[in-house]
């Protein structure tokens, strides 16, 4: 099943999607958020099909980020062995994490506004991994992807002056800027997803930048999940993402963003964000 | 003004407190939150004056964190000289900032658990700013303090190997366990705290470890504010911790935290915390 939220910024209403309609899921919850989540999206499904839930129509909605504010955004950092390369680094041998500010999390659709003064702007296409059961601890790689309500698609967005030069080395200070994690437009709940094999690519101005897979991730979605778990605890509702491939402007092959350019992301089965850059 | 929450885990009601008891604040509000801070809290002030408000004894009554669970926690790095040479590095020129997961918020009384394995768990007292208004772009260091509700105590715990040895250089890992972000035991109003020399001390077994002030710091509580605002929304309710200043295991002059032993922080004005660890 495919979620998201619609309407006017900061109002957004929870809906499924179905074929060629929105459904209203207000009835059943008031967000998509930990609570809903953690909760057997099974009966949510079937209350879906069931046809007995209001319809709203797919044109001319704005769609939010497809999940409530969560309580944490956790990031992965050189997950993909060619990103590390264009950025300089060796591959890690175990997660480089960095926390963005949970206010960054906008819509997929939203503009995005370059930080005044930026010349370093830049995207990173990422796998967003939507967590469905508290994760403390856990025993092994295995019980992870039992943790996962679902993926979604995000730009994770980087100044990458603030993140690299002005930081003292931590990364989080360039990653935090209003607006810089575009996520959407679905949540897909995890029966429908293969996140070991999904295709991610991104554009600036039409022309391709990143296009890879997640196969070719250093640590996958259990293994970032489950690592995780060993020094946080995730939360129903957060969100994880799980690093970007090679292919950003940081490698220098590729200008930043500047005002008047389109990026676009996106993942095969979780959908495409467009994002105009002021 | 003083406020705390009191009661049994995760169910805290918000008091003020008084002289020789607390006054009930649950007429008034459901919690310490960020909207709770964004009012004008001379009208709370008053109410609490007035004695209209239930009185509930002091003896007996756990105490929470002083705050509801933030949207975010912001941690600013090496910011006291002292303690940077200790910890092997130079005085920053610029905020070095990282952010721990908000879920890591707990009452200044709770036992500290060391995370499974860890050899390396440390202390540090901090004096903690808790914002009452939004702070996006402030345009100077001077506007800054109009946006802080008022300050409380703070301990950053950290795990030093996973802070340092298996974090590629990313702090946030070892800053994450549960539990290590005891705040409390209250919050106090901006207009009783000079943030600018303020003493702040712990000690491990009643061993004196730091002992330092506010004055030491590189970048005070208006530089500190105003510099986060240029690249991330500080709201009502979050919590800034602004650094630590010498004497904490990391320096090599004191062993790590073991369990059985006790550790106490406090800042004069602010109360004083109490851990056993575990």
């Amino acid at each position: 099943m495919k979620f998201a939220r619609i309407g006017e910024a900061g109002r957004e209403i929870p809906v499924a999607l179905a074929e060629d309609h929105y459904v209203d899921l207000s009835a059943l919850t008031d967000d998509i958020d930990g609570a809903f989540l953690s909760q057997p999206l099974e009966d949510v499904a079937a209350m879906v099909r069931s046809g007995g839930l209001p319809r709203i129509p797919r044109e001319g909605q704005r769609v939010g980020a497809p999940i409530a504010r969560p309580s944490a955004v956790v990031c992965v950092g050189m997950n993909y062995a060619a990103h590390a390369a264009e950025s300089g680094a060796k591959p890690p041998e175990d997660l480089v994490v960095f926390l963005k500010t949970p206010n960054t999390v906008t819509g997929p659709e939203e503009e995005l506004r370059i930080p005044p003064g930026s010349e370093r702007t830049d995207w990173e296409v990422e796998l967003g991994v939507v967590i469905g059961r508290r994760a403390s601890y856990l025993g092994s790689p295995e019980e992870a992807l039992g943790h996962v309500a679902g993926y979604t698609l995000v730009n994770d967005v980087s100044e990458r002056e603030w993140q690299l030069e002005r930081s003292g080395g931590q990364w989080g200070k360039g990653k935090s800027f209003p607006g810089f994690s575009p996520v959407g437009p679905w949540l897909v709940t995890a029966d429908e997803v293969d996140p070991g094999d999904l295709r991610l690519r991104s554009w600036v101005n039409g022309a391709p930048r990143q296009d890879s897979r997640t196969s070719d991730m250093i640590f996958d979605v259990a293994q970032i999940v489950w690592r995780l778990s060993q020094f946080l605890v995730l939360e129903p509702g957060d969100l994880v993402m799980t690093g970007t491939p090679e292919g950003v402007a940081l490698s220098g092959r590729f200008p930043y963003l500047r005002p008047g350019d389109v990026v676009e992301v996106a993942i095969d089965g979780l959908g495409r964000q467009r994002q105009a850059v002021r």
